[in-house]
């Protein structure tokens, strides 16, 4: 019997503020970090990882979260554990005492998906297959029941979701082999953070174009003068083919949001991005009426499944975002995919950080596989940091995310990484850069 | 000069899980714990007590966020802290690394809540008065001061506050004398916990009424037959004049809700709490529109303002409840409270658990004093559970809440009882009853 013997969470920091990496209106100096998760069973081989992203301080809190919650997990069965992954996520969600710290929002629920997601990656790694293909292969039965549909009934019964899936059967196989050869769009913020100046700016989004990405994202939202001069600069490097987006990250209260997107529509936006907080609902469908037809979107900070329902129920958004290390793993993603899905609500993945971009990948391909069926008038978001601390990092070709094809969820870290940046005791953080953080 | 020399947090548990105290449909065998905060100076007549509550696992995790904030706090000069305690409470809430983690959501917003708390303790200390008089003795403009309208500013501007906050001035001091002559109603959960058995039910209802109250609360949500056959033993032994209200601890799926609760119905509930995920807004506005005129409530576990912004704006409950532990501090519960004012909705504060009930009656009172200037038509929870741990405990005569005469928030504990419960290491956790918590 193969059994769980150990869960690691570990505090990896890059100090990546040294360089205004990462930059927007409410994330001035961010340290891209990561809990970083390694399940263990007493077989070498089957092994799972993952992360939570965060972005400084508070990822020791992330870590010692994750580490709480090694009783609940240390010990099973592991292929109970990975054959019924519904059951493994439900039991963690529902431990009534780690309840009352969400409920289902914030550090808990983001352990929870960390380790959660572990098990899919260690379940994907047993199976020989990359995640986003072990999901597709899933039957539609099999997905539901690794989905969590408690709270979500009054917008997506089991039977509307099992017919979702059903509706994706017939073409999965072309689908996959789309996948392989076409690839995944990507879009990139790469440009456009804030901390960069006009000519970096200029230069990075005419690279972006020629590198084949057919949209571009600016972050948005401190000063309205220089939000439409960056826009014009982009523009005029871009031409009127190349979409462009912009993120406020919730920057604005309602009333401010309607009046500054007013001011910037004039450049033909692709979307919005988090004109507000993350949590009104209400308030996004609020800017979303008073400034049609501009398009609205949030999501990289909705918390759980309930919020995402709330939001297609308000009509706040135009498309969302998902983030594969904010909700609680895997199975509440799918259940975000089919909500999105039955409301016909298209879905842009967030990523960037640490890994999201590795992760996410593997949702958007599944998406397409076995869930929306869709995916040209769609895009992943990427951004170009990071990635060489992974044993399996993505593959950008032409503005698209080559299919992943190493069994597992692509969150393997290398070791001499890990080593590298661990905080504080790593080598990383042993130089003058340690006064960059924490405060 | 007077600095902040030191956050200490504790994690302190008390084994109520083998009494089956506190039992409801989603918590079944809750050990009450508490992150206990002690904000130092170097002067030692210049200390802040404060906890966050919450039911057991978890509870190291809860404390070490508050220890995670202590760099953003020790250092400081104390006077400029308790002089201008919005902005102390916005330094934390906005540090932009530790925002990803929720935003102000979870165990860091949590965090946050309880050392802003303990500030305020600290000031009300520093001022020689209880919280509530302390609160009661700030000008309108003062309290603006201390609130952080963001995100609020849609429902709710500076001009409105206020003109609330103003509107209460005049009769001010008559109402802090009805107070401290006719103390402030209370409700009690005491005899309604789903562990009890019926004929304890009974004889804790009679008891209730007995000692006073005028409102009881029955937990609910497990099984229907039993809480038709509980509440009908309640009303037995109350008799129609004292009312009767339920909560479902987040039992239900919205449509389960409304079956359920119409089942209830013909007890002429005084409130239906909880029904559903405390992030459902639209879900609540959903239950309370079939349902009505069944009143519909829920806050406990509302995790910030722009949640209760929402609540009010969708007309998604008939009243509200405020915990003195889940939000960012006294600083965002009076937010609430002027939101709730403007609303015309009554807020019934949430308490139980551990010091929920010595902190929250400072709240309560303080918006009868001044900001909604209504007191005969509400009433604050009371569990007789855990008060002899401090040493300024709530004191309940005839069904009220006397006023809190002592200097601060009430939040101090004993230090025996610290040293006998702090987890995992105190003497009442080296028995057997170590067993009980964690699994």
């Amino acid at each position: 019997m193969t059994r769980i013997t150990a869960l690691e969470a570990l505090d990896i920091r890059f100090p990546t503020s040294v360089h205004m990496v990462g930059s927007d209106a409410m994330n001035h100096d961010p340290d891209y970090s990561a809990a970083y998760i390694t399940l263990r069973t007493n077989d070498p081989e089957v092994v799972g990882y993952s992360l939570v992203f965060t972005i400084g301080r508070g990822n020791d809190v992330q870590t010692a979260a994750v580490r709480a919650l090694a009783p609940l997990v240390v010990g099973r069965d592991a292929n109970e554990v990975l054959d019924d992954l519904g059951t493994f996520s439900r039991s963690l969600i529902d431990d009534s005492h780690l309840r009352w710290l969400g409920p289902e929002k914030g550090v808990m629920h983001m352990a929870i998906g960390g380790i959660v997601n572990a098990a899919w990656d260690m379940a994907a790694r047993r199976a020989g297959l990359p995640l986003w293909r072990f999901i597709a292969r899933m039957t539609p039965e099999e997905i539901v029941a690794a989905i969590d549909l408690r709270y979500l009934t009054d917008a997506l019964t089991e039977d509307e979701a099992l017919e979702i899936l059903r509706r994706a059967q017939p073409h999965k196989e072309r689908r996959i082999a789309e996948l392989l050869k076409h690839a995944y769009p990507a879009y990139t913020t790469s440009p456009g953070w804030l901390g960069y100046s006009d000519d970096l700016l200029a230069e990075l989004t005419r690279r972006a174009v020629a590198e084949g990405f057919r949209t571009i994202k600016l972050k948005v939202g401190l000063d309205l003068e220089d939000d439409l001069r960056r826009l014009e600069i982009a523009r005029a490097a871009v031409g009127e083919d190349v979409a462009i987006a912009v993120d406020a990250n919730q920057r604005w209260d309602v009333p401010q949001a309607i009046e500054w997107i007013r001011a910037l529509s004039r450049f033909k936006l692709a979307w919005v991005e988090e004109p507000t907080h993350p949590d009104d609902v209400l308030g996004h469908a609020a800017i979303r009426r008073a400034v049609a037809p501009v398009p609205i979107s949030t999501g990289e900070h909705t918390h759980n499944r309930v919020m995402f329902k709330q939001l297609l129920q308000a009509d706040a958004v135009d498309l969302l975002h998902i983030d594969a290390a904010r909700v609680a793993g895997v199975n509440e993603n799918l259940a975000i995919l089919l909500l999105a899905a039955k409301s016909g609500v298209r879905v842009f993945p967030h990523a960037g950080g640490v890994g999201l971009c590795e992760m996410v990948q593997h949702l958007a391909m599944a998406d397409y596989a076995a869930i929306s069926g869709s995916m040209e008038d769609r895009a992943i978001e990427f951004v170009d940091h990071l990635h060489q601390h992974f044993t399996e990092p993505v593959h950008i070709r032409r503005g698209r995310y080559l299919t992943p094809n190493a069994p597992g969820f692509s969150t393997q870290m290398h070791a001499a990484s890990l080593r590298e940046y661990v905080y504080p005791e790593g080598p990383a953080w042993q130089n003058d850069l340690r006064a960059v953080s924490p405060r």
